[in-house]
């Protein structure tokens, strides 16, 4: 609404002041995900009106990327009869470490993406848009404060559990940045001192190493390789059934017993990393997304009991752990949430 | 100074004016601690400028212990020359869940006190004095944070190894209290998940277990009363001499090696326990107090070798673990920080 409709002096106003006073505001989000792109428009409310989806290409350059999410964006835009006038900002994801005060990704490892001015890029399409850059987790976690359960605590976890394991602290409803943007790496925190698997990151023992999406399915191939006669085995059809964290937990609700077993060993790791998070900096609540959230039935119980074991005080113990109410959309919510105050 | 020497008009103040302008204004703290209590006065650059030290005994009743602190509090106000005009406010730290909003203990456990109006208590006394109250370990990270090495770092977290292993984590500068005032709670954090010790709190495997001044000694005593002819059995004369931490500390600088191992052990867990919190919040530094603080030394190499193992990011492998400036009187520090603004 312009100043005017908002004083009262909607009546008086031009045919060309009128249609701006229709403006829906709107708030972009470019979701960067290691292997998609989600780019959307969110109302004040959160509610995602519209996105699309294209491959997050390795290969592609960083700034050719943009160009194709800004194509997106606008074909967003035109599918619900706004322009660019109805942008309250853009935020943007990026897949690894940011730099939100400079609008810049500084570096993601799984892209091979050093060093891309994310702000100033779209800036130069559309230099009176504020642009607000932030790692994904972070976003998300920012997201389900603004608009998820988040809502109902001060300070919460939230942890995204996918290919990887992220994590975002929300401390006095203020996402936390750490020292040197490094905050909420629970994927990363140690769950298994003497016999921990390596990790990506070149250490062993790591969460992520134990209870990503990637750790779950890796150990469901090996039971399937070396236990040919095994239900699991049976259930894949040795291998020509398609393997992946969410066919594998269709196997552990159909009773597959190594299948049940593999995602309640992931529940121990993830209870181990939740109880150190509680005791340490006691959060109202722990909230779950990524795709492996959507199983969350099949380790809830594992990581309730070891939290249990784990934490001090009764308050701890009963802390609420919960899956995201933002669904598959909860990143592309987080990102468009970096540009809503 | 009062209002109107502020204003400029210091010349035509009374003689008794005169007096109160000359009052160096004092911040008291009273340091609560499971076998003593520290009362003093600090200067606004949290410089103690005295301070008296009494027993805490917990058969007490709580009103009369802080009836001797509020006499110890007057016996130092006197020696400074000063009375309770000078005061801009009294902290209290207490061992155990405070409620600082209430300005209530609500639970010390090793004391077995519950629910001590504090500062009700103190204001009877003198009305118009600010009275705050806080876990004793959160306001010494508190305090090193106004006073200590905390002040070069937006975040860090402070680590208390005495008797047990408490902690308090600033974040952005501000002490994080946590969703029910238990945030900080490194000492339970687990170290150990498989042949973890039992430790006071009913769980198995806490940090605290494993490497607080009461897991050191008693370690060493299980070495002493096992082998009787080991090095440390006989530097304790099969335990004829007193051992401690400290005394233990000894033994290890003269370089008996089961006292070395036990140092390096306890250095071990605490760079687990430590390497969680850097995962999780990517603090600035972490910082030690605490009577085993004078024994970092012994372990120092220790916590940084697992820590490099533990943390994903250069950044977080060469964070500063350093044991604080503020000494013997860090908590006394801290309780007086919590009215220093």
């Amino acid at each position: 609404m312009s100043d005017r409709a908002q004083l009262g002096y909607a009546k008086t106003m031009s045919a060309a002041e009128q249609k701006t006073s229709e403006y829906t505001p709107y708030a972009a989000g470019i979701d960067i995900g290691g292997t998609k792109t989600l780019v959307g428009l969110a109302d004040r409310a959160g509610n995602v009106k519209i996105h699309r989806q294209f491959p997050t290409n390795p290969e592609s350059d960083p700034e050719a990327h943009l160009l194709k999410a800004v194509e997106a964006l606008n074909l967003c835009l035109g599918a619900l009869g706004a322009d660019i006038k109805s942008l309250i900002g853009i935020g943007v994801n990026v897949p690894g470490l940011a730099d939100p005060s400079a609008g810049k990704l500084v570096f993601a490892p799984f892209l091979g993406w050093r060093n891309v001015n994310v702000r100033s890029f779209l800036q130069e399409k559309w230099p009176e848009i504020p642009v607000e850059v932030a790692n994904d987790v972070n976003a998300c976690a920012g997201g389900e404060q603004k608009f998820g359960k988040g809502k109902y605590y001060d300070s919460f976890l939230w942890v995204t559990i996918s290919t990887g394991i992220g994590g975002g602290l929300v401390i006095n409803n203020e996402v936390v940045a750490g020292e040197h943007q490094l905050a909420g790496e629970i994927g990363h925190v140690m769950v298994d001192w003497d016999k921990g698997l390596p990790c990506g990151c070149g250490n062993n023992g790591c969460l992520e190493a134990h209870a990503s999406g990637t750790a779950i399915t890796r150990a469901a191939a090996t039971v399937i390789r070396n236990e040919p006669e095994s239900s699991l085995a049976r259930f894949f059809k040795n291998g020509q059934r398609e393997l992946s964290a969410e066919s594998l937990a269709n196997a552990a609700r159909q009773g597959v017993p190594e299948a049940i077993d593999i995602y309640e060993q992931a529940g121990t790791y993830l209870g181990r990393a939740f109880s150190y998070c509680i005791n340490i900096f006691n959060p109202g609540a722990i909230i779950i997304g990524g795709g492996v959230s959507l199983s969350f039935d099949l380790y809830e119980s594992a990581i309730r009991r070891i939290v249990t074991e784990g934490v001090i005080d009764d308050c701890n113990k009963t802390i609420p752990i919960i899956t995201t109410g933002l669904g598959y959309q909860a990143a592309l919510v987080g990102a468009a949430s970096l540009v809503m105050g």
